[in-house]
């Protein structure tokens, strides 16, 4: 990153002058001082610039990538991926939070959590099988599935571990919170299917289960089932990408991510839930007094600022615009307030267009950065009330065993050379 | 694609009564029988499924694809790629709608249209030149650009060349249209950055020019830059990718695709538009009077059906869900009619919320196909209450000379055997 003192000396005086008034507000906040000092005053002559090597010869020819790849440029921006975790017990990708913008995560970078691999599964081969107590049982193949009235909805999907309670907490917003995307998902509304196959009386449960090696199995309230879950084939437009349960997933807003059923195979419907590995030894915390916390569905509110963000360096004084995502998996985001001075005072930001539930929303707040070091963190309010809290209010509740389902705020430290950390690290 | 047949008689007689029962109504249509028959009915012990192999083996590791990508089982959905066209003149690639679902297009599919190829440009040597009638000219790195606030929203783009009249208008929803896509674009308010410029008086064009080997340039009132038009540099999520334009891309929401200059350069601010080629000798329509229609910025209200649509095939007769996609470079999508009857009666469709501007909207309409031929096709309505004319509607008023703006309804024919087909091309 060049700064702003380089390109200084390039600015005649007369244009200097005008760089350095500070009328224009926008937004809010003093824009034209911190900007102008950063660009170039073109020449005096209007001249075009310089004409680059890349409009002299023509480019790339269509159909060189029928499906298209980012920049070489962006080839850092990848999933951030833990190498210190089993392959093949809790492999996870967290999606690169600070390099993205606006609420929609796209496929190629959306987080993977998995539990033996990823399978390569034939669409024509697969199955859905729904039985227990209903009235038909059935097996629905992949044509069966489309058949039924679809929708398109927009949801976030969090894993429960997302980061976890133990320091150090990680150096970025993708080591966090990374575990964390949102999505255009497109599917049938399953107590479509439920209606269909007819519950018998006493169903309350619906066991759900991976068609990968784990064969991941979790049981969802019935309630949840006839409300809002889908059985998803496409994100974002396109069908499912192996990694996200190709060719079929179970989507519960809201909930976390592991319940979330990939590549599902089988939906069965109980009196009692299953009790599976993943709802006993794992996905359940141990509580001060002893007992466990179990079926701990619901991933409450949470945000966090992006840019500026740990790793980041803000590229001079003046002008910064604090931008960060809020999500509730409790319904739509309410407000989002920050702090830029430790958490004493808060400022409301401003939520962006469209607040969606159970989406990603994204805030942003003008702010003119002084120079000085300070501390920089953002607080969601869901439309319940719910108010997103601090590491210390969350510790002295849940003790020292806790591992899933830590939505606290993370403060991040800004240095007087405007690089940017993890405050809760320290 | 199996059909039902060969599967009934793998089914119980006792489940086959209650599969043929149409009691059931979701949605507006009678859905039990139809979806119900074409799915096997479970065994009578509820055994679960077959094992398939792929639950038999470990799965890809993590890391496999720090950047993911589509199935191998979905490599037949790519861009549409005209192989007709002169490389670096009128190239073009198509978004596969028909295989699309929900309004975001995956960066991946997005439609491609360039006239000298795709530059490789590298963001740190990237320059845009804002000059001409302004108080400040000024040249910006894209670390400048970024400093600005932000904004993210979604709005669709589309070639105003998309399908054309010519005969033979193609067979599938992509050939006809596919040069329109909608995604979430994050980038700056073009009027926040004009405004630190400063207008002088007089200014009222804008001569935006690419960075390309074509240097293609176009004229835009200053009302539509001090309106709703953006400098962007993110594209869902994740920076543009080369074909959309990186790293920096205008957008001007509604407006013929062209316009919206990928690898932005230079902003010159005039008094007078610069009749540059690509709004002369193209982009500009041959009246029947033998005047030019030019400057004929925005996309009219348009719509399509997407599934049922040329080259697919009903599946059985019975429950058939009608979607498809509407926008309008005027607004909001106000209403989608769609007639199963060559046009002679109209059903209102459900909209899919959010119903954002500029964007697409998709719809919905629960059917019941009788198994007889037929002709479908949608119609929509904008905000300002225009609506999609037919194709010799449009003719009678444009003659015979027009290319570009042809937003006719395009009927789809059903035949006895369910095959889908472009009924305007007969």
């Amino acid at each position: 990153m060049s700064g702003p003192t380089e390109k200084q000396s390039d600015v005649p005086a007369t244009s200097r002058r005008n760089f350095l008034r500070t009328g224009a507000v926008v937004g809010g906040a003093a824009l034209a001082g911190a900007i102008s000092r950063s660009a170039t005053a073109a020449d005096a002559d209007n001249l075009p610039p310089n004409v680059p090597e890349w409009m002299k010869v023509p480019g790339d020819p269509m159909g060189s990538q029928p499906y298209g790849t980012p920049s070489p440029f962006e080839k850092a921006v990848v999933k951030n991926i833990s190498k210190d975790l089993p392959q093949y017990l809790s492999a996870s990708g967290r999606t690169p939070l600070q390099d993205l913008d606006g609420i929609i995560t796209p496929n190629g970078l959306f987080y993977e959590r998995h539990h033996a691999g990823v399978p390569t599964i034939d669409p024509a081969q697969h199955r859905l099988m729904l039985h227990g107590l209903v009235e038909r049982p059935m097996i629905f193949t992949m044509e069966d599935i489309r058949r039924f009235p679809s929708q398109s909805r927009i949801y976030f999907l969090e894993c429960s571990g997302n980061p976890g309670y133990k320091k150090p907490y990680g150096k970025t917003a993708s080591d966090l919170v990374g575990l964390l995307s949102c999505a255009e998902w497109t599917g049938v509304d399953l107590k479509l299917v439920l209606q269909e196959a007819g519950l018998q009386p006493g169903a309350k449960w619906v066991v759900a289960e991976g068609a990968d090696a784990a064969a991941l199995t979790r049981s969802i309230p019935i309630e949840k089932c006839l409300d809002d879950a889908m059985l998803v084939y496409s994100q974002n437009g396109e069908r499912l990408r192996p990694q996200q349960g190709y060719p079929l997933r179970l989507i519960l807003p809201g909930f976390e991510g592991n319940m979330n059923i990939k590549w599902l195979r089988r939906l069965h419907v109980t009196a009692e839930p299953a009790y599976s590995r993943e709802e006993t030894s794992k996905y359940t915390d141990l509580m001060p007094d002893g007992t466990a916390h179990e079926f701990s569905f619901i991933m409450e509110a949470k945000s966090i600022i992006t840019r500026p963000s740990g790793g980041q360096r803000l590229p001079a004084r003046g002008f910064c615009e604090i931008t960060g995502i809020a999500w509730s998996g409790r319904g739509k985001i309410r407000q989002v307030d920050v702090s830029i001075d430790g958490g004493r005072n808060w400022q409301e930001a401003q939520l962006q267009e469209p607040v969606l539930t159970r989406a990603l929303t994204r805030f942003r707040l003008p702010w003119r950065w002084d120079g000085q070091p300070t501390i920089i963190q953002s607080r969601a309010t869901d439309e319940t009330g719910y108010v997103q809290p601090t590491l210390a209010e969350l510790l002295a509740v849940r003790g020292e065993n806790f591992f899933y389902h830590n939505n606290a705020m993370w403060p991040w430290r800004i240095a007087a050379d405007g690089e940017v950390s993890n405050a809760a690290n320290s």
